[in-house]
């Protein structure tokens, strides 16, 4: 009963182990992640199309009760760049950026996404995140990023464009270009290159200048705080905010107001579907960075607490004004590297951002849009990875074919058809691989009991005898594939009397294969042809004792393949390799 | 060239052996498989809502084409129940039954159906039919007979019901009760009882008598005739139209007329996706027919030729005033039986038909509707099976899902929703069972070279060593496991220093489960921990030479498990069975 309970609250475990050595060292992690995660937070807000506060209260309570109820030791909870993408394509559907029936939608998310990653924990179902193949996250991830990017231009241009797929982006982007304001874009310009700099450049400057590694890599991490800290400062110096530059503006100084999520079955029925995508791309995401982070240490996750972990988390974001959230790479990474230990990490940083919350938010007043868009566009080129493209290429034509089916689907029909056509597309290919298994037509090797495939050996054989080696599992995909196979072959030789299959390398056969057996040994006894099976392996066997076939087969079953020719060899002739 | 031809276009091959014993067996089949169609081409006609000329007409043209085209020597095309059904419940979503734009769309429907079967058929995509298990189809017909049976009660009570699924049909009839025709019910009752009675008893009654079989078989065939001649008499004869009795009415004195489909861009998106179904489902059936009775003669079909000749036959049918037709299951066998040795015994029932299409209309002018419905519940009564539960429920309990699935929602939410949920429940469970693979932990079996299982054999293993055999093919739905599996058990033992992976039964590895095993080498890396594979296949290595897996692989591949346990071997110990 304590191990039940403590299987699903791992706080029970590890929080009884919890000393001042790890007490100082999350605290210090949490100092780090909080400073970085302020303009972070606001810029993913803007991002997902919400007020900015949303993106600071979705960091504080998911990021504690993902602390009670997660496995991984330095995930950091919190909004995403993907997740907030397609929170805003999802709540586009059903309300207009700005209204309260946008910031109500997106609790609702939060609700779904959090009721049903709960519901696949509970059940154990963290497999289903497996059909998303590679290939296809990888592809969607690009694509992501090229549409996360797209959509901030018109930020750093100052520009009201709107659009869903990147050619609507586009399209409208370039339409509005004539209103650009010039101001805007010397700030969000400026941010954008000063970014990239320090992203490519200050690390390696301050190791010549004898700054120890990791405090290097910090430093470089806090770029985006300087940025938004020079900009606001320009903004109210200048007072470039009655001069048409779009600023941040008031912010609500306060804890996260307790929220309820909008339940009407329409808003339900409308986000199912997206709150379904959005929870297994997250958990997707989440474990991938959980698993590496873990391995480092020796350390292990659960994926199916990890659903209870992030549906909890997501759970709080919907009652407590925030939207959607997973487990971030960057910010994890950052976790990670500054020291943090266990879970309570994280739990410090939502004190510091509960205290930006309530203390810091007039500061951000004067924080122009342009800025936070220039983070997030440098923050998602690191997402953007066409390589990926090349290397499927070269290793396999049908896993290229899923990512560039991906891509493309995501650029120009959005989000959500782009990665459901993903999955579609790898799931029938490997069924179509499948589909067509490999049997070989095999013979005894002179001297020995051993059979091989009579193309690339040179082995006995009998014209009134075919042996077929199946190797693949029968099932509903495949199971007419062999029926064509047996007449084509059995049709084309007339001395034929007897066919053996041999069974060895099949795992399983369902009731289609079955059915498609039955009427193997139907036709072959109209062909007065006798069918022999091989073998056959203890639980098939199991399950054919079931059926009715081995009552009505018109042959034996063999306990192995030299039984079999030993019994139905007539006139055995060495033949010849093709 | 020539043979190219000749596999388009098999009636050059068979052709050219046709000789005057072939022509008169062809011939005496044709007479009988006409007297059968004529009752049964009007009654699909008056389930497909269409004018009953219309299921005469599908029967002409379509028949020629096939015979040109097609492989089978037995099968009989035209109408069918199942089609006609599904044909009722596209075209019902596009225009009322009666009006003009019914049968235009039913033209559309037989021209998209055609075109899609031709070009699966050139691109050679008859394994795309593979994805309907049997269960999945054997549920779904059952499905289908009922709601074709119950759909015909109105008829039989001379009511006007509607409704497409089994709930709204019946509603609907129960409603519709208190206006029921008493002289309707008492032919389509008397009808029902007598067709029931001809198919249970007249065979063994007529063999009693000392009739032939084949004899006896071909008078029970014609039941149907018979009860149609009756009731048109007695209608005719007791002026039972006038007293609210249906009757079939004016049928045209005419050859089948030349129709265009419509063409319009939303009738054939509309369309497009019922079609496919159409298509698909109408393939399979005509497949499994034409499979069964070429096996009876050691003749074989070739599926992806079936694909163009039931595409010829759809095409004519949209240009011929026709509507979707297939290989029919009843017609196919009586011709079978009755003795036809080449499609031309098709072309000579075309023929007849012509001359009923002409000649014979004004005869069924007082045919009631009634006749025909009992024809068509008596027909599909054989359809149902629920034995098919039963069965699947005995043998494996996925494959029971998936028809459960496919009836409940077939009766419940129609046809089209019905076979496409059939189709995903049987794929989903598919992945489920191979998202799971059998890894056993393998050892050495003592002085021998082979290793077996550590939970079911005496063997010698290592602590510092883990073995792992995985039993089946890695790919994306199954790639995450494994490194879930590794990470376990590497996390478990502190002693470990080296995990092999023996790879006997991998038969392939897609890109994700590469990426996979990068991660696994990554973390053991990480860990200190060595990664080794062993007898990896031909193909696999191929693949995975074009892989930076190899070069970066923390350990070796090894031809053979035995040389990874000599080279990688410590502290050996004899295990206990667990």
């Amino acid at each position: 009963m304590i191990d039940q309970i403590r299987r699903y609250v791992p706080i029970l475990d590890w929080g009884r182990r919890y000393d001042r050595k790890a007490f100082s060292n999350d605290m210090v992690a949490a100092v780090i992640v909080t400073i970085m995660l302020i303009p972070q937070s606001l810029a993913y807000a803007l991002l997902a199309g919400l007020p900015p506060e949303a993106g600071i209260y979705a960091s504080i309570v998911p990021i504690i009760l993902y602390a009670v109820f997660g496995t991984s030791r330095a995930l950091a909870v919190g909004p995403v760049a993907v997740v907030s993408l397609l929170t805003a394509s999802a709540i586009g559907q059903v309300a207009e950026q700005g209204t309260a029936g946008y910031a109500v939608a997106a609790l609702t998310l939060a609700f779904l996404s959090g009721s049903f990653l709960m519901l696949m924990g509970v059940l154990r179902l963290g497999f289903l995140a497996n059909f998303l193949s590679h290939p296809v996250i990888a592809g969607f991830i690009t694509a992501s990023g090229i549409l996360i990017a797209t959509s901030q231009l018109k930020h750093i241009f100052g520009v009201s464009a709107q659009g869903h797929t990147f050619p609507e982006m586009l399209i409208s982007l370039v339409g509005h270009l004539g209103e650009a304001n010039w101001i805007t874009l010397a700030i969000g310009g400026s941010a954008v290159g000063f970014l990239f700099w320090v992203r490519k450049f200050l690390r390696p400057t301050l190791r010549r200048f004898g700054v120890p590694p990791t405090l290097a890599d910090i430093l470089t991490k806090a770029g985006p705080v300087v940025a938004v800290i020079a900009t606001t400062v320009a903004v109210w110096g200048l007072g470039l905010a009655d001069k048409g530059v779009k600023i941040v503006g008031e912010v609500p100084q306060s804890l996260p107001p307790l929220t309820l999520p909008g339940l009407s079955p329409k808003l339900l029925s409308t986000l199912l579907v997206p709150a379904i995508l959005i929870s297994i791309i997250g958990f997707v995401e989440s474990v991938s960075v959980a698993q590496t982070l873990a391995a480092k240490k020796r350390q292990r996750i659960d994926p199916d607490q990890e659903l209870i972990g992030l549906g909890a988390a997501n759970l709080g974001a919907a009652f407590t004004g925030g939207y959607p959230v997973t487990g971030g790479f960057a910010r994890s990474v950052v976790n990670f590297d500054a020291g943090a230990e266990t879970p309570a990490a994280g739990a410090f940083t939502a004190v510091g951002l509960t205290i930006a919350a309530v203390a810091l938010t007039p500061l951000v007043y004067f924080l122009p849009n342009a800025t936070l868009a220039a983070t997030i566009i440098v923050a998602v080129l690191s997402l953007i990875d066409f390589d990926i493209l090349k290397r499927t290429w070269a290793y396999s034509r049908t896993d290229f074919i899923a990512v560039a089916t991906t891509v493309l689907l995501t650029l120009g029909l959005g989000v959500e058809v782009g990665v459901a056509s993903g999955v579609a597309v790898s799931v029938l290919l490997h069924l179509y691989k499948t589909s067509k298994p490999h049997v070989a037509e095999v013979g005894l090797v002179p001297g020995t009991q051993h059979f091989r495939n009579i193309c690339r050996h040179k082995v006995e054989t009998d014209p009134t005898l075919v042996t077929l080696r199946v190797d693949e599992s029968l099932y509903f995909v495949n199971a007419r594939f062999l029926e064509d196979l047996i007449q084509k072959r059995v049709t084309e030789g007339c001395a034929i009397r007897n066919v053996v299959l041999m069974f060895s390398a099949v795992n399983e056969v369902d009731y289609s294969a079955l059915e498609s057996l039955e009427a193997i040994n139907h036709r072959l006894k109209d062909m007065g042809v006798g069918l022999h099976l091989s073998e056959v392996k203890g639980p098939v066997m199991d399950r054919l004792r079931r059926s009715k076939l081995l009552d009505d087969l018109n042959g034996e079953i063999f306990l192995s393949q030299y039984d079999a020719w030993s019994r139905l060899k007539r006139s055995p002739v060495l033949s010849v390799v093709h």
